[in-house]
């Protein structure tokens, strides 16, 4: 399976697969036809089918129903999400606290062990049940619960700077929430999640409806 | 302008487009080429080209030094970032507060005016300087402010409820971060910004690098 090519926007629709399939699920549906899962995305069966076809070992014929626990199962290991990733936080301002106390993450497979920041006041304390750590011992303490995932969410001016001891420290992949490009060596992934990107869809969409 | 088609794609570049721009401006650099600008994009110089040309009344000629101020205005005004959108949260947790009170969101014209919860030790308090209120009073909030623009930061189980509550209260376009899919009528508009969805691709990426 490790061996199909996969596209940026087949990997986004698998999250929202997973979410509508354990929707059916917790409501007592356990069979579903790519046509039901079509109707619910807004999009063609024949996306569903071939999307399907990515995460599990059972080719999707049309009218076929399918196992709703199965493909749950399927599209879990697909996105990795029963192996749990432990990540730090770096940068524990609002937005970092918010995501160190948010519970959702755990639902696809990443945990927060810990924050870093600079602020002595903040330094020493805990978010929910984890430790915020002086950045001066990123290193060591990346080193010691052997991270390779970091949630950057730092005051940009700063970003570049955290990125480079983060990947200094040995962290491969970057969750990257600050409005800027960072660069990285080639062995090291950055995926930025971008409000501004999202909004501007947003903001566009409602002005082609009132302009209508 | 607005009669030029544009994709999700073109327009979810547009604001990175403007954060280098703003950059360059900054550091007092004036004009630049859309080679330039590829290269930092890590894209091809036609489509910076082809995306600029949506944005601005001038044609782009291969080679073409182009005026950075100027630019960040022509992107500006597409992106509608000149005229400051008013928006309110519902439900202040911890992604919702952290929201209310991310300062961010200024920068692309968006600005957040109120809260709304269920929680009674929360009704009454402020984040920042912005007040939360009850759900009950949405109605007659949304009409006194003139919101158009909500936020859902609530939890799953009651977001369709709430998503009900706020198109009957007038409100045109919701910006999602409840990994849930929302029903709407057709003349409200729905932008989810799926932290799962990101992940996902980070996490593909690093599994990809790791078997190599």
């Amino acid at each position: 399976m490790a061996k199909k090519k996969v596209s940026i926007r087949q990997l986004e629709r698998c999250p929202t697969y997973l979410r509508f399939l354990v929707s059916l699920r917790n409501s007592g549906v356990y069979t579903v036809s790519s046509k039901q899962i079509a109707q619910m995305m807004d999009c063609s069966e024949e996306q569903v089918r071939k999307d399907l076809q990515l995460v599990s070992p059972t080719k999707a014929r049309p009218g076929r129903q399918r196992n709703v626990v199965e493909l749950i199962e399927y599209l879990k290991t697909f996105l990795g999400y029963n192996n749990i990733n432990e990540a730090i936080v770096v940068g524990v301002g609002h937005l970092g606290g918010a995501l160190m106390s948010f519970k959702g993450f755990r639902d696809f497979g990443l945990e927060i062990v810990a924050g870093f920041d600079i602020d002595p006041t903040l330094i020493g304390s805990k978010v929910g049940d984890k430790p915020i750590y002086c950045i001066s011992n990123l290193d060591e303490i990346v080193d010691e619960l052997n991270i390779k995932t970091a949630i950057l969410t730092t005051p940009r001016e700063v970003s570049q700077e955290v990125v480079n001891k983060l990947v200094n420290s040995g962290v491969k992949a970057i969750w990257n929430f600050v409005p800027v490009h960072v660069d990285v060596p080639d062995d090291v992934v950055v995926e930025n999640i971008d409000f501004a990107a999202s909004y501007a869809i947003l903001s566009h969409r409602i002005n082609k409806k009132r302009n209508k």
